[in-house]
């Protein structure tokens, strides 16, 4: 009787007094990130958990094991996308979806994915521990694939194309071959596509993968939009030669030109005020000897924006500027345009200031910022009013094992996420 | 007895009034070419013959044949170098030596050495048909695997070193495992070594493999002195970064840095007058992706001319301008110097001066040159007094199945050879 009574008292009070106290328990957090880390442990210490793996299998099938012991409504859509429902108080309300993803790059870390969604565990079992019950249904998203093309989010937004399921990645299964291996069903893909407003909001705390947070000791980011990129083969072509007979002035030297345009793309992209970034990662030299010039160079050209415009604008500039070196070295220079586009995709405003109030709330220092990589909340902007929650990356450092994140900011990250989903989910629905 | 008078006549006149009007067999000259050509012939209509390969010691076999026909004592010595003497009238006398190899590089022409090689042949042939006999003994010398580091001329000039002899080419096989494979003795090599003084002279023939004598239609190139070349390998280290979420001005791009080297080297090579030639001719950026900032990048650099001071001039230089990007671009840059350096070898002004003398006789248009590549007459002259004699390349290519150089371009050469070569005869030896 007395339990009962002491029951009744709390469900009513912490709702007005204490739910903003609430704070989610930072050591089970890491203890899952820990655990999480043992699927594809090699030898090395190292953890290798590319989506498809038997790695990755083994994974998810501890992720569902620990929702069904939160009695979350799992399952799994036929794109391979684990699903948690947990039921909101008012049944017609449509959900507030959070989560992230748990496969990895090759060589890559413990953090990057992992940490959203293991705080998407932490928030749903910090809730059920205070027993608090949300109006809408909340629904954890552990998004399949999202290293090998955001394959999940992707297919979810309704925009997996058929070309993308041929895909092979490091594992050696297709796409296709990867989705009959975790559950999904390739043939009734289509059916995994959600109508645009069919989730109240969509929210995913990831680790930052740059170095801004983490040199500027700030807590949480506060990402406005996820920037587009375009990808380009750029091709040299000059004239092989010998190095010793041939005089200077005699030269069509690829790979000169090429040094010409690398550094024409970083004047370019810095010419303007702004946060685009431009970069040449990858560069082949042929015939590639010491002792001959370089008669054909072939490089990539990567630019990253959250505006098109200013991504036109850019390559427009480094265009022009690769004819004038053209035009001086006798190098023919092309541009070979890379199916790998991918638009930008801004946060709903509304949600990036309840984060910030939320950060407020809980004294945490906050900067509003872009996102330079891709997230599966890119996909979800398709569809839900989307939200991003940075926490800092030591050194900057991702996609790699030194990656680290303290259980201090993930623990921050995972609180902010969380007070915003109670914050939403106490705000009228918008019609 | 009719016959025996007149050649009694021919015998005795032909030096004094004829001689310097004798030619090489043009049509027979470019026969051999082709001859030698089909030594390694592929299905593609291409001839492969690396040093070492079967190929090789095929055609080595025919030349010895060729050799034999032509009354010369052959031999092989330890290094695999075949020689043929022609007995001089004065037995007391040092050889008049000359020749060039057959051995090719990997996908190379049919004129790289082989001109050397057949026009050596085609004078003892042609001396032979006028029945001119020299004072001095003649020594044709086909030398063993030039290509692959002037192997046969290096041991007769002593210094090939025992490092060389694990060399391994595209053949599989080691310069040691070659060596005997080509009828040599590795066990014995120091003997191959020649005494300087040891020759009266040395000349080689050899097509341009530069586009000067093409461009400029100048039928002989008169070689002042094949240049010096020093090698580094350049290491440029940064920091790899995701390149979506890593801000320009807090990237250590490797890649960048080894561009702004890379227009370095070329504008201090043509800061200065001069032949000198400065190349970046490989490069290799780590880790290689479009989205990856690069940070660790490897170039190569060469500079060659004739004189040493003027590389370690060059090679000051751009060691300063390299001190002068890492610093700007918190890329570290080191240069590790490769054991590949040769230094410049002069020719000799008056032969030279002779070669000089015997094309204006024939008529032919000459210029005075450097060698940008390396050949035999190298180190040939470091123990003979040398010249050495250019003939076009077409379009200056060369290394390469599209190698051409006319017959007739081919037969001057052979010509200026020749005369040379009885000029020189002609002299009182040096002391």
């Amino acid at each position: 009787m007395k339990n009962f009574c002491c029951r009744i008292i709390w469900v009513i009070t912490l709702p007005l007094v204490m739910q903003s106290q609430i704070k989610v328990d930072q050591d089970r957090l890491e203890a899952r990130i820990f655990k999480l880390a043992e699927f594809g442990l090699q030898d090395n210490g190292e953890t290798e958990r590319v989506a498809f793996s038997n790695a990755d299998i083994a994974a998810r099938a501890w992720v569902i094991e620990q929702m069904k012991a939160m009695d979350l409504e799992t399952s799994i859509d036929f794109a391979g996308n684990i699903t948690g429902i947990r039921k909101g108080r008012e049944g017609s309300r449509k959900p507030i979806a959070f989560g992230s993803h748990i496969d990895r790059v090759p060589n890559g870390g413990n953090y990057d994915g992992c940490v959203g969604a293991m705080a998407a565990l932490e928030v749903i079992q910090t809730l059920n521990e205070n027993n608090i019950k949300t109006r809408h249904p909340l629904e954890v998203i552990i998004f399949s694939n999202e290293e090998g093309g955001v394959m999940g989010s992707r297919a979810i937004a309704g925009h997996l194309g058929e070309n993308a399921l041929n895909v092979v990645n490091s594992t050696g299964y297709s796409m296709g071959e990867g989705i009959a291996r975790i559950g999904g069903d390739v043939s009734r893909i289509a059916e995994v596509a959600r109508e645009p407003g069919s989730l109240t909001a969509f929210l995913e705390l990831h680790i930052e993968q740059g170095g801004i947070l983490d040199t500027e000791r700030t807590d949480i980011g506060i990402v406005e939009g996820i920037v587009g990129l375009k990808w380009w083969e750029v091709e040299f072509t000059g004239f092989a030669n010998h190095a010793g007979t041939t005089p200077m002035d005699m030269r069509q030297d690829a790979l000169l030109a090429a040094a010409k345009f690398i550094i024409a793309v970083n004047e370019i992209t810095i010419s303007y005020d702004g946060k685009q970034v431009g970069t040449v990662g990858r560069i082949e030299a042929r015939p590639g000897a010491p002792n001959v010039i370089p008669g054909k160079v072939v490089t990539s050209l990567e630019i990253r924006d959250l505006s098109s415009e200013v991504i036109s604008r850019l390559f427009r500039d480094i265009d022009q500027k690769a004819r004038e070196i053209a035009a001086v070295s006798g190098v023919n220079i092309k541009f070979h345009p890379l199916d790998t586009t991918a638009d930008p995709a801004l946060t709903d405003p509304s949600i990036q200031n309840q984060i910030e109030g939320i950060a407020t709330t809980l004294g945490l220092s906050f900067k509003k910022m872009q996102s330079g990589a891709g997230h599966d909340a890119q996909d979800m902007a398709l569809i839900a009013p989307t939200g991003m929650i940075f926490v800092p990356s030591k050194d900057g450092i991702s996609h790699s094992p030194k990656e680290f994140t303290s259980a201090e900011d993930m623990a921050d990250g995972t609180n902010v996420l969380m007070h915003t989903i109670l914050a939403l989910d106490k705000k009228p629905d918008k019609p």
